[in-house]
């Protein structure tokens, strides 16, 4: 009996010491406008030459990106950053490789009016939405109808619904000690041991926090993070911290796409983000528990 | 000859590769204004009831701050988090705790009007320096005279000249290897080995990114961090990393002044940021490396 009550008292700080917590089943939205933002997704009209949507280069049956080193735009124009996954986006502390987009709302303007990327201006998409099927749509879920708000808002709610939740890992997190493989929670164990933990941790295991691409040395990066958005010296480098659910589908890796598999990543950050050596042995196993973070697809997707 | 050639050719990348680089000897900065926030930062003036300097919270002989669990401000009032060090602010990439301001200028304008610091007005405190000996030097440095842009710029000037330089370990880094001792050493090896380069790293080793106070366990802090200033849950408990410059003379620690020493700061974070375990002889080793970094201050200071 004393033993059974010291574990209950225990099981909270069991459960809240663990620095990764599990994905929800579900996010609530506003159904409408989820709806309205799903189509929006799909639909190369938002781009200028009716050649480009979201979904081009955010597969959601492949990761939620386009498996490219960089993304191409309209006009076959190749861009100079790595596609993010848009899956679990929403649990992202700021959006975009150098976070210069505070929520889901805010960045899905970005591609829009990318010169190489959708191409579009938002005054011109107004225009051709309003002559579209599009018009009645948006009066039904706005009062307002069109506008660059409302187009933004209809996509990013849909795009809250992109969560990923049942992989192997939340199901060992929420309680199922089977769920992964002996590997994959000793990969676990060197992941925090190796100090990978210090910035992918929470919801995402990472997307928390920004943190300087090459801390032990100079990692040759041409991009330059947060130091784009704010030119402030002390920011060159560091980039936001990517989220590493759904890491084995979204080769390839790190913001300039330099890796196609995730054993070079993991030696890579260990040596360049921690200044640790690391084994094969030990490689393989962080793989392994990098591969138990994979989640469901929600159901409806398309 | 062929050996030497090779040390030399890898020598800028043995430099280079420290994840750690040392403080420059001084730092340009407009004279004028710096003579003139010099003033300004040991003048209660600034408060109220002209019982509040900047010095009091931030004592330059005694590790930039005030060795209080939380500062004491005008009326005897007491603030809920510890005075951050004004030593080599200027290399944080935020300041305030919580990184409310961009940099020394803004966060200069804080404590003037906080209630329970100076308490006062910037519509007050322009009108008693105009009415003081202070209108004509601020009519010599400004065209503009006295405002509240310039009450700031000149004491965020002098801010900028209280940079330490030629601590042991940048002698060390600056390729004195008999600066700092074997234990240091070893000290810096275990700091590097354990993960707390991760955070704390570049020119004011910390400074340079927000982290999770607690990212293993629940650290208990009543403080917010960023959740503060952006009221975005992702950013609950994520505070700036502080710089480890100078530690040795800024107890009590952590934001919230929980610990008077460093050996159970060192603890703490083994365990509460980075979930591994520490021996006591590590613990000891690591705080002579910490000990190695504190500076030579400026000589007129005062």
């Amino acid at each position: 009996m004393k033993v059974k009550l010291f574990f209950i008292a225990l099981l909270p700080s069991l459960i809240f010491s663990e620095p990764i917590q599990p994905l929800p089943q579900n996010v609530n939205v506003d159904n409408n406008k989820a709806k309205l933002g799903k189509e929006l997704f799909f639909d190369p009209i938002l781009s200028v030459d009716n050649s480009v949507s979201c979904a081009m280069c955010h597969d959601l049956q492949n990761g939620g990106d386009d498996g490219l080193v960089a993304s191409v735009g309209h006009k076959g124009q190749v861009g100079d950053i790595n596609a993010p996954t848009v899956l679990n986006a929403v649990y992202n502390f700021r959006q975009f490789w150098n976070g210069r987009s505070k929520d889901l709302k805010e960045q899905a303007k970005g591609p829009i009016e990318n010169p190489i990327e959708m191409g579009n201006t938002f005054e011109n998409l107004i225009s051709v939405l309003k002559n579209s099927t599009y018009k009645e749509k948006f009066d039904e879920v706005f009062e307002d109808g069109i506008t660059e708000d409302n187009i933004a808002d209809a996509i990013a709610e849909y795009e809250k619904t992109l969560i990923t939740p049942n992989s192997a890992f939340d199901r060992y997190l929420n309680g199922d000690k089977k769920a992964i493989t002996k590997d994959q929670k000793e990969g676990y164990e060197i992941f925090k041991e190796k100090g990978c933990i210090a910035c992918h941790h929470g919801i995402n295991v990472g997307g928390n926090l920004y943190n300087k691409f090459g801390v032990m040395e100079d990692a040759k990066s041409k991009r330059e993070g947060l130091y784009e958005v704010t030119k402030e010296e002390q920011d060159r480098y560091y980039f936001k911290v990517p989220s590493l659910r759904n890491v084995d589908k979204t080769a390839p890796y790190l913001h300039d796409g330099r890796y196609d598999n995730l054993n070079d990543v993991v030696k890579f950050m260990a040596r360049y983000q921690l200044g640790r050596t690391i084994s094969e042995d030990e490689v393989h196993k962080v793989v392994q528990f990098l591969n138990s973070l994979s989640g469901e697809l929600p159901k409806d997707i398309r």
